[in-house]
């Protein structure tokens, strides 16, 4: 059967294949999923909190009364009944969004993947976030862009500091809501200056937004895209409040945009699978999430109220740390000589993980940060993880 | 909330969204849902085959016993059972496929867009077939090739008019079984052949085989893949033997090149939902298929075979037409001054749909040609829609 002899094939990749890297972070969950060891490297969502026998149920529904319509072919743009409820609930009185702006995705990593197809060419300017999210920076590289760092201090995103590089820019990439990987949250005042100054500069401004409604406390701050819907981009996701593994996102874009961007998802994987789409909407349509949510924002917040708590205790005084008020991320900054990557060494010989600051960084990677999350660890693992953590770190000082 | 005054953007795309054009057939299908209308312009399987019970099953036992699995993130080449299991389908006495070399993807345009983008660059040479599937050319022609079409006769592709164009080819797309859109198949000796020469070229093959296990009658063929593993990259789907809306396929290449689409994908959306791979693992580990595929066959072959009375019953004899032993498509040769666009302006008025040929071709686009798909239409609208057509072309000469 085989053939005689063949030539071999000397690959030859394109060169935008060789900006392709696999995500610091995937590797280090390979390492970590042993159960002996403590990790906090994860950016996964408990499994807790997945609502399985609702979605069990809305499987058997969906599959019941429409079963044949759920496994076709379907739209590219999505499920229409979903694509209003989305577009219903990021309407404000001020501002309505249309359902033909939403655009469904195979989990919100594919919006990213899909920005940057449709905006970026090879050396394009694109604006992020010191850091940023390492799924954003990994799926915009493929592209080739030129990334310029927007400054950020303790109360994230500087508005002020984007004239300086606004250049040209092809967009600003921001997750202003607990942002991962830092867990820093925009002010409203920090909002309306980001929205006016990307407005003024007609910079496409992109709210990444898949942990808002995680706050622990207080009502979710107001969405960007309401203060200026032809200018915001907003991404959503179901992964955060109901399970990651149905991977289903979306987008939400002026028209001219999504339009494009619906094109290319056309041409990248046809649609997004209709039965998935079918079960969500079966699920969240008459308020589930209202009652869901709280049931993750509690959790989420006791873990991490544990681990604030246990570095205190632990960690030394000259080590920082972000407090965040919703999310998965504890961010935390070393003494300047202190590289987490050896720290990393250390503590996975001694059975914790946790996520190095740098490759979160698009340009000039601090090497004295680290990622923590908490999400996933029970207290008693939490405490004793961070005391190691802490021990550690004094060892290196 | 809204800002005032917002400067509008003026949207700046990337060259490559220039690119990005419609699919003319979903266009079409958009104007031929409507149940008045005879259409023969689908690509959809038939629904009747979706095997809906059996899936409900499989949902529901896959959550109850692993739904928290099922629901979190998952890696990026995919379920290794189900990697597994189809490695080992793909495996000949001659031949083995390592689970290894299988990326699960989310449906097989996923796997052409990650192609496209792991092994084109802006100008570089890709062969297609004349025509070719009209989806690959979408997907290929975001990254911006210079496709060369491959000479076709009424038996497919022709090994011997590739070495012409093959000059600095970064890969040979072809669909061996069952062509889309002219339902042709390649005999075992044209296979060989073709292998032969990509590998003598040390061009990379493509096999995409959508539709290679729905043959009416005898044995599948051979696959390319098994004559020369280390040359050719096969491309595989559950959407037309068990249902496309879940969105499943897969790709199988030599390691060097796996590994890349593997990086690409976890860039595009990090990985396909586990839940439906854990599903289709379910449906399929116990040998599903082989009871379910000659369903398909014999309900798909009864209809082709009305389909082929009708038009030599009705047709003019100077139209000619392939008689596909196996798939879902007819390709019809209409005298050489009939243009299948004005065909097809006075079908749609007469309430019978089809798509024209000419989007399927790279180059030197054939209007008199067009496709037919028979799969979802019932016997007496296929006898009473081709009758239709029939009339309409013979008083076009």
């Amino acid at each position: 059967m085989k053939i005689d002899n063949p030539n071999p094939i000397q690959w030859q990749f394109s060169e935008r294949a060789a900006q392709l890297q696999s995500s610091f972070i995937r590797e280090i969950l390979k390492i970590t999923q042993r159960p002996d060891i403590i990790s906090f490297a994860g950016g996964l969502p408990s499994p807790a909190t997945f609502p399985v026998e609702r979605m069990k149920a809305a499987y058997d529904k969906v599959l019941s009364e429409a079963g044949k319509v759920a496994l076709q072919y379907g739209p590219t743009d999505g499920y229409a009944p979903l694509r209003e409820w989305i577009a219903n609930s990021l309407s404000t009185e001020g501002s309505t969004i249309l359902p033909e702006q939403i655009l469904m995705t195979s989990g919100s990593q594919q919006a990213l993947d899909l920005l940057g197809k449709v905006l970026v060419d090879e050396g394009s300017r694109v604006l992020v976030e010191t850091p940023s999210y390492l799924g954003a920076l990994q799926a915009f590289s493929v592209y080739r862009p030129e990334f310029k760092s927007v400054d950020t201090d303790e109360h994230g995103l500087v508005p002020s500091s984007i004239d300086a590089v606004a250049k040209g820019a092809r967009m600003l990439y921001s997750l202003p809501n607990f942002q991962n990987p830092t867990g820093r949250s925009l002010s409203l005042e920090r909002r309306r200056e980001l929205v006016e100054t990307c407005a003024r500069l007609a910079i496409p401004l992109i709210e990444d937004d898949p942990y808002g409604s995680l706050s622990y406390r207080g009502e979710p701050m107001p969405k960007m895209v309401a203060m200026n819907p032809d200018g915001v981009i907003y991404m959503g996701s179901f992964s955060k409040v109901l399970t990651p593994g149905i991977r289903l996102g979306y987008v939400c874009a002026p028209l001219p945009l999504v339009r494009r961007l619906e094109l290319a998802k056309q041409a990248a994987d046809l649609h997004t699978a209709q039965l998935t789409q079918m079960v969500v909407h079966e699920v969240v349509k008459d308020g589930f999430l209202d009652e869901h949510i709280p049931t993750i924002r509690k959790l989420y917040s006791d873990q991490c109220q544990c681990m604030l708590d246990a570095m205190k205790e632990h960690f030394p005084t000259s080590v920082s740390w972000t407090e965040p008020e919703g999310g998965m991320f504890i961010w935390v900054t070393l003494p300047q000589q202190i590289d987490a990557m050896k720290l990393l060494e250390q503590s996975l010989a001694a059975k914790v993980a946790f996520v190095p600051g740098a490759p979160f960084y698009a340009n000039d990677p601090a090497s004295n940060t680290l990622r923590l999350s908490f999400v996933t660890v029970p207290p008693e693992r939490i405490r004793e993880g961070i005391a190691i953590l802490g021990k550690l770190i004094a060892g290196m000082l």
